[in-house]
């Protein structure tokens, strides 16, 4: 009984593949559970058992997570959205100490990730090429002057998730109506170039990457990868192998890239499951399976770019209707 | 094997549950084809059989599907999206004349729902009551300063599809700046309100609605309906009842409505399957059946409001793979 792999999905939402992919994997071994603040969450029914939870900023919400794996026998758990991951990571020891694993980065890692300057300093002071970045708006007129930047730009918060209240801006006069309406904005250059992502593994035993997906984003929906095709190349997996090995980056984690004349760039990082993970499972990345042989106590051994090229992955609406209580 | 009831659904895109539906209700007795001008349309690979076909701005495309139809013993076909509608209910006869049934509204009805400011007259005109509209900005200042109507309005081009290019404008200045640059715009009336999808089939023998699905939209994403719940209201019934039959629909269409301080607005009308259909399917109103019942020759029975209230319908993504050819 006690040997049972039970895993918990914090803020399950509408991922219902993650859920599915966990239960197939677990084949029986385990249940695979799930929560969310709304009833209306979609993934929750796909869960062998789903509780609905407080909202993330109430008191007494870790409390309520712990006493769910505790009484559950919990023995990895991770969450699907951002603001919930500092969260746990913040907070691995008191789920170490019921004998629940976090699949989550450090708190530091995780933190970094979440502050678009802090990672583009990162990048550039150890070598890697990425999106050119300003929190100051004077240092970057200046840089337009000299013509090292060119409009378009992004201006987006520093700290923001997804693609909220990111504007495309084409001249100074706009850039400045968005820094006097609000603070801690950064400008990014427009990278006019191929957009890639990457699922990336990083066993939680040896600290090592042991799986990379990556995928060129061949169409976008409210800031969502609708559609991609799966590439392989050496250069793009050793680039992602000495980032997350300097990052310091565990479990997983999915990152944004472009390409520019055949160069390059790290963008941003999502220390979690990404949107478009679906794509690596369904091209046999498994990496369900190397979270269950982690939980197991197994290293993995590294299958980096084990999956054929050129395929490609579409979504389209699947439905879930509940009776809901009036 | 003339009696195999085939269906044709045209530029069937990401609509992989409309496919699969039809399948399900033809259940071995005729064969669901689709077409798309990209194969990387999902919904291509859920049909028994498809066709990649040309762009419909192609010249010979219309020739195209009608050889389809011929060479395949189509006896139905429908299109997903809008600017097919026309198409298919301008040449309605020449795909009568091989046998097969386009299931749309008559091409004066279709057109009417396309230009918005023309459905607004054909509304104010027959006594319903919808969503204030202005083409004549000068007209509209004059409302704003007699009170008549207040900002914040949407600003959208009179024939739109979709929510592309919809603004939310506070200002006669905003309203300037969007005419000045663009032509054919309208001024909507910001709706503040509870917003309901209808699903409607209209006999396409009879001429009588027959199944009316009510849903009230609780979540939207990228402009559709993310979350929806079904509700039933005699008075909204007979509303929907007198407007299909006073425009004169025919076949399946979906209108969008705003209820402010307990009246019901009629604000648009799609003439083909709605991106929420599914709601209504899974709730039983079963409208690929009606038809199906209609292509064989039969009348269907009304079955307005014959599904429970309170279903909670929720979308998730479900993914697609495919091998492209590279």
């Amino acid at each position: 009984m006690n040997e049972d792999i039970n895993i918990l999905i914090l803020s399950c939402g509408t991922r219902n593949k993650i859920v599915q992919y966990f239960k197939k994997e677990l084949a029986g071994k385990g249940q695979v559970m799930a929560t969310d603040c709304s009833e209306l969450a979609p993934a929750l029914y796909d869960a062998d058992k789903y509780f609905i939870v407080p909202r993330m900023d109430e008191e007494g919400y870790l409390d309520f997570i712990l006493s769910i794996c505790k009484e559950n026998n919990i023995k990895a758990v991770f969450s699907l959205i951002d603001p919930e991951l500092s969260l746990l990571a913040k907070h691995r020891q008191n789920f170490l100490d019921i004998g629940t694993i976090p699949i989550i980065s450090d708190f530091e890692v995780v933190e970094l990730c979440f502050d678009k300057y802090e990672m583009y300093k990162f990048l550039i002071q150890n070598g890697f090429k990425t999106v050119r970045s300003y929190i100051d708006k004077e240092k970057f007129y200046k840089d337009v002057e000299a013509g090292i930047i060119n409009y378009p730009v992004f201006v987006k918060p520093v700290k923001g998730s997804a693609s909220i209240n990111i504007n495309k801006v084409n001249s100074k006069q706009e850039v400045e109506v968005l820094f006097n309406q609000f603070d801690n904005l950064m400008i990014q250059e427009f990278m006019d170039g191929i957009e890639y992502g990457a699922d990336v593994y990083i066993d939680m035993i040896s600290g090592e990457p042991v799986a990379i997906f990556t995928k060129e984003k061949i169409k976008m929906r409210a800031g969502e990868t609708d559609k991609s095709v799966s590439i392989k190349d050496d250069k793009l997996f050793e680039l992602i192998k000495k980032f997350v090995k300097k990052a310091g980056f565990k479990g997983i984690i999915d990152i944004d890239i472009f390409k520019v004349d055949d160069e390059y760039y790290i963008s941003e990082v999502n220390p979690r499951f990404g949107g478009g993970y679906p794509h690596g499972y369904e091209c046999g990345v498994n990496i369900p399976k190397m979270i269950i042989e982690n939980i197991n106590g197994n290293v993995n051994k590294d299958v980096i770019g084990d999956y054929e090229e050129g395929i490609c992955m579409m979504k389209f609406n699947e439905v879930k209707a509940i009776k809901t209580v009036k």
